[in-house]
């Protein structure tokens, strides 16, 4: 039997390497996709799905998106130099300066169009429920509504048992953090290749959002993250 | 009363540009926004649209997302250089060539990002229903299906009269080309500014699906188009 066809939004984090590690197990031909959309980690986000696609031996594509997020409002993004990467909890209300308004919104149909031009099937997101307080597009009503958008878009509405379906899939929309680093652990992800920080410094600060919430969910699954931290 | 903030997307046709005349009547406050994606026409309609600006004496973006179309494939895109613009109808299968797809899914995307991130409450894309045989995110399925994908986006799904929401406008997505142009006669828009031709040549081709439909147009209002055409 052929196999489906997929493409793994690929950030470099925890998240999107379990989902990457899943869509393996499952048996799909894969076609990593890595944006650079000028936030301020995203060098290092980027050599992480880098060294994640080279230890899977999968196509990785790298798509350079700054100009769509140029005219964007965010502390995450690099352009805006003064803006600093709040520390403390994602649930801290300093949290929704890194917000960037509709970015898998963006990021989905970009991917959609790739898909649907190459006989792409499936695109995976590995979006978690500990993104669903402060970033609206991780949540189920987002990517349910998207799904509806991306097949009116394709004019694929209404009909079914169609091969060139294109289907938006979140593994773990419905799961946190330790839920999948324990699914990693089983499924031997590499994590010390994976890039969490939001901060620009090459070693993760362990102190803004992304590094707490990152650190929590190995505690709770009783591992020492392997990655290195300034906090260490 | 303080004027509604809007992006008019402008790609420097006929559509666009009489819906920019028209959000003008309506005393929005316009940024007007164009995109380059690469596609063969790109840099005239460009021109176009930055010409169409000036005219209106309103500010202007170009917005560049070449990198997010690399991936894609259509005879529309300069990269596929081999892709020759078909002549004849839109209805003819030829043109189902130049589908980009999920293309007004992609800006409208980022318009909602630019506008979330802005305070910009309105989106103002030039759709219309001769659009729909070939493009289907020209259709108002997947226009609603959008405008509910936007809501979740910046997670307003559920909320009303709240002073940031954002909507995606058509207000020409049930009437054809024809129909536009008469709009833009009461209105006196300059169409000797605007760009419609598919190809890659400066002087409109006057053969392609695009022309013929234009050319249609301004005939069924009984008025010469005041373009040049390079079969005239």
């Amino acid at each position: 039997m052929e196999k489906i066809k997929a493409i793994v939004c690929l950030s470099g984090g925890v998240d999107s390497a379990v989902v990457l590690a899943n869509a393996i197990k499952w048996n799909r031909d894969i076609i990593a996709i890595s944006f650079y959309y000028g936030s301020k980690h995203n060098p290092f986000e980027l050599e992480a799905a880098k060294n994640l696609a080279r230890h899977y031996q999968i196509s990785w594509c790298r798509v350079d998106i700054t100009g769509a997020f140029a005219l964007m409002v965010s502390n995450l993004l690099n352009h805006d130099e003064s803006g600093e990467i709040p520390e403390g909890h994602y649930e801290d209300k300093s949290m929704s300066q890194t917000v960037v308004p509709a970015r898998n919104m963006v990021f989905a149909s970009i991917l959609t169009g790739i898909a649907a031009s190459r006989q792409i099937n499936e695109i995976y997101l590995g979006v978690h429920s500990g993104d669903h307080h402060i970033y609206p597009d991780c949540r189920p009503t987002f990517i349910n509504a998207m799904n509806l958008a991306i097949r009116t878009s394709l004019g694929l509405d209404g009909r079914k048992n169609k091969k060139n379906y294109v289907r938006l899939l979140t593994p773990y929309i419905h799961h946190d953090k330790a839920y999948i680093v324990k699914e990693g652990i089983k499924l031997h992800v590499p994590f010390e290749l994976t890039r969490t920080c939001y901060t620009a410094q090459e070693i993760a600060c362990g102190k803004c959002g992304s590094c707490i919430e990152r650190l929590g969910a190995f505690e709770k699954n009783g591992i020492k993250d392997p990655i290195r931290y300034q906090t260490a």
